[in-house]
């Protein structure tokens, strides 16, 4: 162990005060799990003050409360600045009552005052219908992690850390959670923190030893193992270990100054310009090895209870049957002495609230935790500087994805001063050809950097790790603190934190009913080298799942965008970094692709996220034929190309051309703010006509979006098969129907025919079907017909 | 370093064999990248002899086939049976060089000989269209493990040694993979595997520096860091360094001499039943360091490639433009003296050949990569003995996953010979109550245990750990080696596996095209703790998303059943442990809950998947004038209520309840094997009658599957509409208007209304919803009527 040896570092007033404050916290716990009234025991405890349903998980909030019991003490003494990521999900009662003994949980409730009847209102209210639910969900004044899917916090933590250099982000990792693979990961998160100008994470690894019904790993190693895992994470592990209450909080008080003041010696080193040998350094972390279900029944029914798994949840239950147990329910929680704790009123008595800090320094009305009042909107660039100038449709090529990076190397040379944002992704900001921003910033990298190295800096503002989850996590935490950011990834790969997606939805959904959480940026995805674009992979990086997913969720938090040429990518770019509250999908190609749109027609489309392009469109304004919709770049060239062949060959063929960017468009007004109402989708699409609707993903998501619609039994999509393999992106349109030539084909099945008059065209789209198949097997490319292809008006 | 000093191990002979077979290897991976004829450069390289498409990644490949030729040498020396599973993904055409020097790539493919036109075809259809993907797919003989995403290799290697004594599992873990959350905690893998009845699983930690553009985390921090981190993690680490290949050899042989005797003394001792101090043993792991792009170019166009992430995919492109890559490709290909590796027929030379094992000692022709090859088919129980007696409809209670639970006990105990079934889950076997599977096994867990601890054995054969992740990749390696499980989790949280769930979809896909691929078990997953029974967690916990994630991948691979009640799931349960190829998403409560079907009905209906449950219809088996239809536990409960009412106070109105347990029933039959044609689908949902569908998961769903069905305009889908929070089961229906009252609410609304006939109903419907909200705000449980609610005929 390489903490210095116990000194009486507390007075015996601190231990007494920190003892008192404590126990208010357990027993606020207990009451919250167990009382519907009675909530200072002033009356023996009766049946009828007990909840009819025992909810919530006591094992691991004894060990919250002791946490943040001593993170007090030190924030009082350090004038240090504190925010506190609570790991084990169900640590939510722990989490509520700390906040209440600081008298932030009354500011946000006024309701819930600090007195018997707001007692009685915080214990009903928890698990209770119409209350709060048992994590420390957004309700939770401080929280900016709900913890319910365990896996996360230590990357929120580090999001919340970087750019933040004054703060100390104490992060409560349970051992359970420890298991996940997301949390496994995230301690190499230090291998991107920098002391100079990002702020600290002091991680406490709570051995509590087990899960529901399991001893943990990690409670179970070796400690020479636990040890060395630690270090091999490039930590410096402090062991704080014990189950008795006054030898634990000396020990604590002792180790937590030691790493608070490591942390300080690292961050003076590092910000005095000081050369170090190591670039990174040995952050301390602290193992905090106590009982599950501290200080609860020993016993219960004769099974071991505190220290053991059957502390997880309710350690007494079925009181109503069993009044031995509603006995031992009283003592247990008379034997924290609430008539110590709390005065006449009910309110904790002045030497309890007196340890804890003041105003804003308290953990659970630190401003960072409500990031959305330190957020500052960004500078962004103009449009027209980046815009690819398209003097007519399909006359020039671009790679959308590259014209996007120099718009976002502009948004980082803009805000280099505010230093509020960052890209993140799974080394892939390159492949995806944003490359751009590493002219004005690098890589972030704190291992040793090589004379060969590219692009990799300690002071870089992009973080990239192999771990779309830890990059998920990250971005999470840096904008719950008020920042903004953007996650480029590999389409198919983001269903790798489908379910952090799910969780960050919820969490944004739940924020809109609470007025004092102040908006934060939204959480803005772009995902590329997307389905249609695998020719170094196949059908393992082909799923462009991830917006199923996503429209599951909340509509007024979710949209879904999918521009078809680099002036549109610009302006959804430009747009969606301008929202907040929101989880902002874009899907984009990076292949040198034609363009359609200049800036200035590309904003009016975009702005209204649908419409005709009137110039591919044959219907001279009136009522057309047929539709042919499309959404998303590869399924908008194929589109036009397949009027173009039409035009050409029934010139009288009254053809109109839709595009849609905003796939919420598409849904009925009431189930999304920016849904078409009938009216104006009957307009675009017709009453009866068919609709051809060439579509990104999966076709049945359009059929999803439109079954309310009053034509949606003439709309006919194409769209991702599943049908996938390493080929062209030519080639994959093909294989799942969506190629120019099967559009035509279904063009020609779905409009009246005069006899026989389309014989020849299809007949001319079936060879040519033979031929690019045949071509393609042969050569190994797409045929030069397809390679030349040009828009032609 | 704990390796002995290096001897010389391989005689001068041995040396120039593995080397030369060495050479072979990559030789053939770059004829893969490049080439499209001239395969054995015995005329001089032209540009018409490479690709247009240059794809492929060198980078890793040279350190995949120096492991693959090493363990070739010691599967000869020591008559060894061994898989390898390639984590690297992109090691695709190594893996296939390998397999095709051994012969097994002819075997399977006979098109592809082992002379010079066979290996045109090879290098031809590498990442040709029509040909073969970049990764060790489907397609590359003794594969159980893609890569294409990565994160996965060890947890599939442990789930193929797990019950297979005599197999080691070597697995190469790229540098970049490790980075992932799942592959940084399946390295714990190890607390769960037993030497004595289990294989044992070689990692070789592939440390070539770079992923796609950035070093790599493991590759850079100091070496005490990276041998900390694997004695952490419970390794003995063994390091091969160098990138001189004659030392390397020697060095690799060593290290992999000793790694195998370590292996086999752990083996002997745990076998000869010999106690231990440490009940789990320090397995070897070997680190491998070497360059990236070993033995490529060192530089190109003056920039390092060799030994850097230029070597990542093809190190020399743009040879059309550029003579000089040209030349230099040759130059390279030649470095191997291919004139010395083939005969003049094309064949790899004897000695070659010799280097590697024969027949089924192959890597590539180990049956355990074959898996279907062993697979037996599992003994099952008899439904009868485990089936709740229900003499009529709603007149008793059970729990619906713990009457599963007694059938897998006795699927456990009937196949304890065979070792060949297994529970995996994170921690919630108990919870989803499942906990009878304990009567007959226990937990595995290898480290220690302490008296207190419940179901903790060496010998369990149910595998708990915290990570999803991990469990969802051991049950795919035991399911890939030919045995059989069963996947239990948390509804919601089976979202963390979205991805590994496609992959393994993806994966079987593929399969089904090749013949000699065996067919294997199918992955089985309970989602219990679903998102109607959510009292102790809430919102977060409230997910009912995957089932759509699941329906997005190919139909003939997956199945979604939602049983309704105890027989029914018994039925499905059965039903589902005799397939195989197939992902079987089982959706179950674990409520005590009203039962409906007695076991021979539950057959019938189960076997159908789709039925009229006529005992609880009005419609005399005539025409209705309402269908009312329910998928899953709680809307069944909550339709047979509504109906119960509907009876009651319209005796006259013929409603018909239509149960569905298979949700593919509802696709159309060109869409799913299991799809109802239109003509059985009308028969029941009828062609114009309103049809109110209490539902499962999102509403949306059901409305994906049938918008293409006669009726869809009058199906009214109730679902889960993200309205969530922690509460009892009933309120969360009513906050999702799935409950009773909103559904004969919306009968009303939907059937023929003589003049005012429902008001009374429709007001006594909407007071029941005010008295329920009242008094679960007040109470904090349900109103008596709820709780006591019983079918009454």
């Amino acid at each position: 162990m390489t903490v210095r040896p116990s000194t009486n570092r507390l007075s015996a007033q601190e231990l007494r005060d920190i003892d008192a404050y404590w126990r208010a916290a357990n027993y606020l716990t207990i009451g919250q799990i167990y009382l519907l009234d009675n909530p200072l025991l002033r009356k023996p405890l009766r049946l009828e003050h007990v909840k009819p349903r025992l909810l919530g998980h006591w094992g691991t909030s004894p060990g919250l409360s002791f946490i943040y019991a001593h993170l007090n003490r030190a924030i009082r003494q350090r004038d240090a600045n504190v925010i506190y990521v609570c790991g084990p999900g169900h640590g939510g009662p722990a989490m509520v009552a700390n906040t209440y003994l600081e008298g932030a949980y009354s500011e946000t409730n006024p309701d819930i005052a600090l007195d018997e009847a707001g007692m009685k209102r915080l214990f009903r209210q928890f698990s209770f219908p119409g209350g709060i639910p048992s994590h420390a969900a957004p309700d939770v004044p401080g929280s900016i992690h709900e913890g319910g899917e365990l896996g996360y916090a230590l990357s929120h933590a580090y999001g919340a850390a970087f750019d933040n250099p004054d703060l100390v982000v104490a992060c409560v990792v349970g051992d359970g959670e420890a298991e996940t693979g997301p949390l496994a990961t995230s301690w190499h998160s230090n291998k991107f923190l920098n002391p100079a100008h990002d702020g600290a994470v002091l991680p406490f690894l709570h051995l509590n030893g087990y899960k529901i019904a399991n001893p943990t790993i990690l409670a179970r190693i070796p400690e020479e193992e636990l040890r060395a895992l630690f270090i091999g994470y490039g930590y410096e592990p402090l062991f704080v270990e014990g189950d008795d209450p006054a030898m634990m909080h000396e020990r604590m008080a002792v180790v937590l100054d030691d790493a608070l003041d490591r942390i300080k010696a690292i961050q003076d080193t590092a910000r005095s310009g000081a050369k170090t040998a190591q670039p990174r350094p040995k952050w301390p972390m602290i193992v905090l090895r106590s009982p599950k279900g501290w200080t609860g029944p020993k016993e219960v029914d004769g099974l071991k209870t505190e220290g053991f798994w059957r502390a997880h949840q309710v350690p007494l239950s079925g009181l109503a049957e069993n009044p031995a147990h509603l006995k031992m329910l009283e003592e247990w929680m008379r034997s924290y002495r609430p008539e110590e704790l709390f005065d006449a009123a009910g309110a904790p008595v002045s030497t309890i609230r007196a340890t804890a800090p003041q105003g804003a320094m308290r953990m659970s009305a630190n401003p960072h935790a409500n990031g959305g009042l330190l957020r500052r909107s960004l500078e962004l660039p103009g449009l027209h500087e980046h815009a690819v100038p398209v003097e007519r449709p399909g006359s020039v090529k671009a790679e959308a994805t590259r014209v996007m990076g120099s718009f976002l190397r502009d948004v980082m040379a803009l805000n280099r001063g505010a230093r509020n944002f960052r890209i993140v992704g799974p080394d892939e900001t390159a492949s995806n050809r944003l490359q751009d921003v590493f002219e004005v910033t690098e890589r972030a990298w704190m291992e040793k950097i090589l004379p060969e190295d590219v692009h990799l800096a300690r002071e870089g503002r992009v973080l990239e790790i192999l771990s779309e989850h830890t990059c998920q996590g990250w971005l999470e935490g840096y904008l719950l603190t008020g920042r903004h950011g953007f996650f480029s990834c590999y389409e198919a790969f983001t269903h790798i934190v489908d379910s952090m997606f799910n969780q960050h939805a919820k969490w944004l959904d739940a924020c809109r009913k609470l007025a004092w959480r102040r908006p934060i940026a939204s959480l803005n995805y772009l995902l590329s080298s997307h389905v249609w674009q695998q020719e170094h992979n196949g059908f393992s990086h082909q799923d462009p799942g991830f917006i199923d997913v996503a429209l599951n969720k909340k509509a007024d938090v979710v949209r879904v965008y999918l521009p078809a040429d680099a002036n549109s990518l610009l302006c959804v770019t430009d747009h969606v970094l301008r929202t907040w509250n929101r989880i902002n999908v874009i899907v984009a190609g990076k292949a040198n692709s034609w363009q359609w749109l200049s800036i200035d027609e590309a904003k009016v489309h975009c702005n209204a996220g649908i419409g005709i392009w009137q110039w591919a469109s044959t219907d001279g304004g009136a009522e057309p034929d047929v539709v042919m919709a499309c959404a998303g770049d590869v399924p908008t060239l194929e589109t036009l190309a397949a009027a173009q062949i039409l035009k050409r060959h029934i010139p009288k063929l009254k053809i109109r051309l839709v595009n849609v960017v905003d796939l919420m468009t598409l849904q009925p007004k009431e189930h999304h703010p920016h849904g078409l109402s009938d009216r104006e989708f009957d307009a675009l699409f017709t009453r009866d006509k068919p609709v051809i609707f060439a579509y990104h993903g999966y076709p049945w998501t359009i059929h999803r979006l439109t079954y309310r619609r009053t034509n949606h039994d003439n709309i006919h999509v194409r769209g991702y098969n599943e049908e996938g393999t390493t080929t062209t992106p030519f080639d994959m349109t093909v294989l799942n129907g969506l190629d120019r030539y099967h559009l035509v084909l279904g063009v020609l099945d779905r409009i009246p025919e005069p006899a026989g008059a389309h014989v020849q065209l299809r007949q001319a789209m079936e060879g040519k079907l033979i031929e690019h198949g045949a071509y393609i097997r042969e050569h190994g490319r797409d045929i030069p017909e397809i390679l030349d292809w040009k828009w032609e008006q």
